[in-house]
């Protein structure tokens, strides 16, 4: 118990500077003014640190969706019946969703995990099965799960992770589906940030005034109860995470230990980066911040991680669909990195040349 | 002279509020909670609107990048030699510039037009020649080009429109290449903004503080020269402008007439932007902003349009780029609004509805 994790985090390494330095020495002689792409020249450079690689190729892509229950819901934190869980995940399977058309959009991979789901599934040829249980407990009477489950979660999206890079994986984004997972999210994001629970606590799918107020009554009663340690954040998962954010992770995690560029969607995935981050503050050199979500408490974890996200679309979704933009983005930030030529090879005149 | 210009400013409609009211009831029963795509669901609704096609798809892509020559430059306003204007239009004829690399990644054609580079080109099978002049005249001495000119670059730019439309056009994008044009773009900001030059004068490719300066000096003598009226779009270009703006406003023009979507790049585009709105208001509607640039300028001429853009990635290269990397997102958007099933198709609860 907690073996594959603990080596996992062992094996997390800095990025590599000296790829770094060959990438942006690339960048500097590439036939632009210096600098002029921005973002795109800081990611691929990161990408190079990250994989090692100083002129990184992107071309296997996979977006990992896990999907749980959440014991929360019998407060009534959310608009949607639990049973949306399981019905979105078909819809995941069927190709249907959000995540499915953006993930055809940018030809990356859609990996469909049962963290937890309330009723399970029959065996589906695309369904990758780690259930833990059918959902959490509900985290203001108790903790959601027990430590164990915490560690059992991290260790299976570690193996989840180890499984997509022997099909091929040159990055990865992650997504989540969990009716009553936002109030999860917040309570973490309270509970390691030590915000305050209004300030980090948002609509969810839509919630109104009073339903709002309700949801911010239920995570301080629940943050009372379980008192998380927020140094501790297995203890914190435990408390009141979720089964597809202990994998969402483990997933991190075992991106970082694998030199993968993880792509981070918006605040689940936000609340999973928050958790590996404090098991391992080295992960972050490998997270890329997707998007900015509508959901209140997503900037405080940003900030809290010093990350920057790289997309603002006002959206609040999940499943992924922040992520699988921002990662097309980084996958163009390499090919510009690997295709463009340099002012010496093109003949063009550099900045200051007299005219020849 | 002037009657196509006149007649393709006499076609723009106002957008189809009828398909967008479509699209948009469409996108309220997609399997995701109500306004959770955010800026994609918002973008999927004014392609329909533009289209007139309520569950619009994108597949035939052009950008369009315009290249021509300043006469300023001889007043030391560049870091970069001009014939870095006629180098770069070879890069982009030999598919290696930043603008090639990032076309490829989201599928899009790049036309290359020549509206007045200096030294000219041989004749190349990819490259569209609407060449006015070898470049503009020193616009700190007289106009930088006649009013029949700046009429002519109109139009040059609504005929390279229609040409592409007839080869298939979903959706275009505009970029530019001229050295010196940043120069030029900042002067049509205040000529037609009415903001201060220096707080529409950026730092170009890289110029230094006192280089900068000199800048905003020559912006300011040319505006004094020509006194350019800002309710006279025309005689603002033909005053300070450039053949390579002036052509990119007509591509706007003429994709507003044609109902095909025009996703405007950065500041150059931006200052054709603002030509082509003031010559007719309603073309702003078929207008989607790409990014926000980081030349200086470039927000003022956003906010004086009332466009948001999409994408802030600190670029500032122009060719098109920042108009690609959005153009994909724009697909994305129609995407999701023609693949994405809804509630009921998929047996989806809906929010509040009980569990079944």
């Amino acid at each position: 118990m907690g073996r594959l994790m603990d080596e996992t985090i062992k094996a997390i390494g800095p990025l590599d500077q000296a790829a770094m330095k060959a990438a942006l020495e690339r960048q500097d002689q590439l036939t632009k003014p210096l600098g002029s792409l921005g973002k795109l020249e800081e990611l691929s450079i990161k990408v190079a640190g990250i994989t090692g690689n100083p002129r990184p190729r992107i071309q296997k892509k996979a977006i990992i969706v896990m999907a749980a229950d959440h014991g929360i819901v019998t407060q009534g934190v959310s608009l949607y019946p639990q049973e949306v869980t399981r019905q979105m995940v078909g819809g995941f399977l069927a190709g249907h969703a959000g995540i499915n058309v953006l993930a055809r959009h940018i030809g990356a991979r859609v990996v469909v995990v049962d963290m937890g789901v309330v009723g399970g599934f029959e065996p589906h040829p695309d369904l990758i099965c780690k259930m833990i249980d059918f959902g959490t407990r509900d985290m203001t009477q108790g903790p959601a799960m027990t430590r164990e489950q915490a560690i059992v979660a991290i260790e299976s999206g570690i193996e989840v992770l180890e499984g997509e890079i022997k099909k091929g994986l040159d990055i990865v984004g992650t997504g989540d589906m969990g009716i009553g997972n936002t109030t999860a999210s917040s309570a973490i994001c309270a509970a390691i940030t030590g915000a305050p629970v209004s300030e980090v606590t948002g609509h969810g799918a839509g919630l109104g005034a009073e339903q709002w107020v309700a949801k911010v009554r239920m995570i301080e009663k629940a943050l009372s109860v379980n008192r998380p340690d927020p140094a501790d954040p297995i203890g914190v998962l435990a408390a009141v995470g979720g089964f597809e954010i202990g994998g969402l992770a483990g997933v991190m995690l075992g991106a970082a230990a694998h030199r993968v560029p993880v792509v981070i969607d918006g605040f689940i995935s936000g609340a999973a980066a928050l958790i590996a981050s404090e098991l391992c503050p080295r992960a972050r050199d490998y997270f890329i911040a997707g998007h900015v979500s509508v959901e209140r408490g997503h900037r405080v974890m940003m900030d809290f991680m010093k990350i920057e996200p790289l997309l603002n679309l006002n959206m609040r979704l999940g499943e992924g669909t922040g992520a699988a933009l921002a990662m097309s983005i980084v996958e163009a930030s390499t090919k510009i990195l690997d295709e463009m030529i340099t002012f010496a090879e093109a003949g063009v005149s550099e900045a200051g040349e007299k005219p020849r």
